[in-house]
C-alpha cells in the first residue's frame, strides 16, 4: 500500500491512453464514491458528475475541446457540473435531506438554514455559480487522489468551451455548468510525451509561509 | 492501511479541537507536500498556502470569522490564498521554471507559452482570480484526504471575512487573496455535537448521470 504524496508522485496528467484499456467497474465506483464523499460548503454538494462512456458523445464533446485525443481514447470521462445558481429550492433540499438522514429539525439548524438562505439570496446567481464550481474543484482533487490509489491515469482539463458541452449533455435544462473534465483510463505504451518528464513544482519556500 | 473511501468516511467537519494537542511536524509536512504536489491548471501553483500557529494572529483571524473556536484551539491554521490576478509576470516564471526543471526550450512549450499568455490577458483580473480560486480547492480536496490519512481532524472553512484575513496576513502587498481555512488538528474528547452525526450525501441516483 502506498502513501498520498506516492501516489501524488506517481500520478501525471496523462496525454496518451491506451483506447484498448478499460477501468473495471469496481474501481470506477470507488473514484465515484469518492467523489460523492467529498465535503462542500454547509453540505450542499453544490455539483453532479456526469460519466460518459458514449462514443458518440466523447466524439462531440472532443470537438469542442481542442481535439484532445484523451477525450475518446479514455476509459470513461468524468464531468463535474455545477449548479448555475444556489437557489432557495436547492438549500431546502439538502437540508430536508439532512433532517431526515439525522432525524432531527433542530432549532440551531433550523437558523442556520434561514441564515444560509439570506447569504444566498444576497449573493446572487453568478457569485453562488462561482462558489459552487470551486466546490466541483474539492471533488476533483479528491477524485485525482482515488484514481492514482486505484492506479488509474487521470487528466485534469480545463480546455473545452463549457457552454457547446452544456448544449451536447443538456446540461442548461438542468440548472448546471460544466466545469472542468476529469478522463480517466491507463496510458499508452508508447507516444506519451509527458510521461517521462520530471514534476514542475514552486519549492516549498516559495509556496509555503509560516506564520509562527 | 486504510483505503481512500475510509479515510473519507471517517473524516468530518471537526466542530471542537483539542487545544493541547499538537499535530507532529513530520504529518504536517506530508500534509503541505501533498498540497505543494497538487496539480493546477497549465501548472501553474496559482496559490499559496499559508500555515499559522501564532496564538495572537490566530486570535485576530477568529474575531474575522465568526468567532468560530477552531480557528484558536487547532494545533495549526492553514490558509489558502489564491493569486489576485494571474498576470504575465507571473505565467512566465512557472514557464521559466518548468524549462529549467524539465532542461528545454521547445518550440511547442513556447507557442503554449504564448497561447496562455494571450487567454489570461484577455480573461481580465476577476476572471483570472476565479481560475486560480478554483486551483486552491484542488488543493483543499487534496489536502482533506492527506490529513485523514495521517489520522489529523480538518474543518474546511468558508465563514471568514476574507478582505479583513487579508488584512491581518498582509496578502495584499503579496497580489493574494484568501479564498479557505483549513484547521488541522485533534477532534476533543467531549464537546463536538458533530462528531457522531451521520454523514449527509445525496445518494448515487441523484448525484451521478452515466451516458453510456
Amino acid at each position: 500500500m502506498y502513501t498520498v504524496n506516492e501516489r501524488l508522485a506517481w500520478r501525471y496528467a496523462t496525454k496518451k491512453f491506451d483506447a484498448t484499456k478499460s477501468v473495471l467497474a469496481e474501481k470506477l465506483e470507488r473514484i465515484i464514491e469518492a467523489v460523492r464523499l467529498a465535503p462542500t460548503t454547509s453540505g450542499l454538494q453544490p455539483f453532479e458528475l456526469f460519466v460518459v462512456s458514449n462514443a458518440a458523445i466523447r466524439a462531440k464533446i472532443r470537438a469542442v475541446a481542442w481535439n484532445q485525443t484523451q477525450i475518446t481514447d479514455c476509459s470513461h470521462l468524468l464531468v463535474f457540473a455545477a449548479w448555475d445558481d444556489i437557489t432557495s429550492d436547492r438549500v431546502n433540499m439538502m437540508f430536508d435531506l439532512t433532517n431526515e438522514v439525522r432525524g432531527f429539525k433542530n432549532e440551531g439548524w433550523e437558523n442556520y438554514r434561514e441564515m444560509l438562505l439570506g447569504i444566498v439570496g444576497e449573493r446572487g446567481t453568478h457569485g453562488n455559480y462561482e462558489v459552487a464550481a470551486r466546490q466541483a474543484y474539492i471533488g476533483l482533487g479528491i477524485a485525482l487522489i482515488a484514481a492514482a490509489f486505484e492506479e488509474v491515469d487521470a487528466t485534469p482539463m480545463e480546455g473545452f468551451d463549457p457552454v457547446a458541452l452544456d448544449d451536447i449533455l443538456d446540461l442548461k435544462s438542468k440548472n448546471l455548468r460544466s466545469v472542468v473534465l476529469l478522463p480517466l483510463g491507463y496510458r499508452a505504451d508508447e507516444g506519451d510525451w509527458a510521461v517521462n518528464l520530471k514534476k514542475v513544482r514552486r519549492d516549498r519556500e516559495s509556496f509555503v509561509t509560516e506564520i509562527m
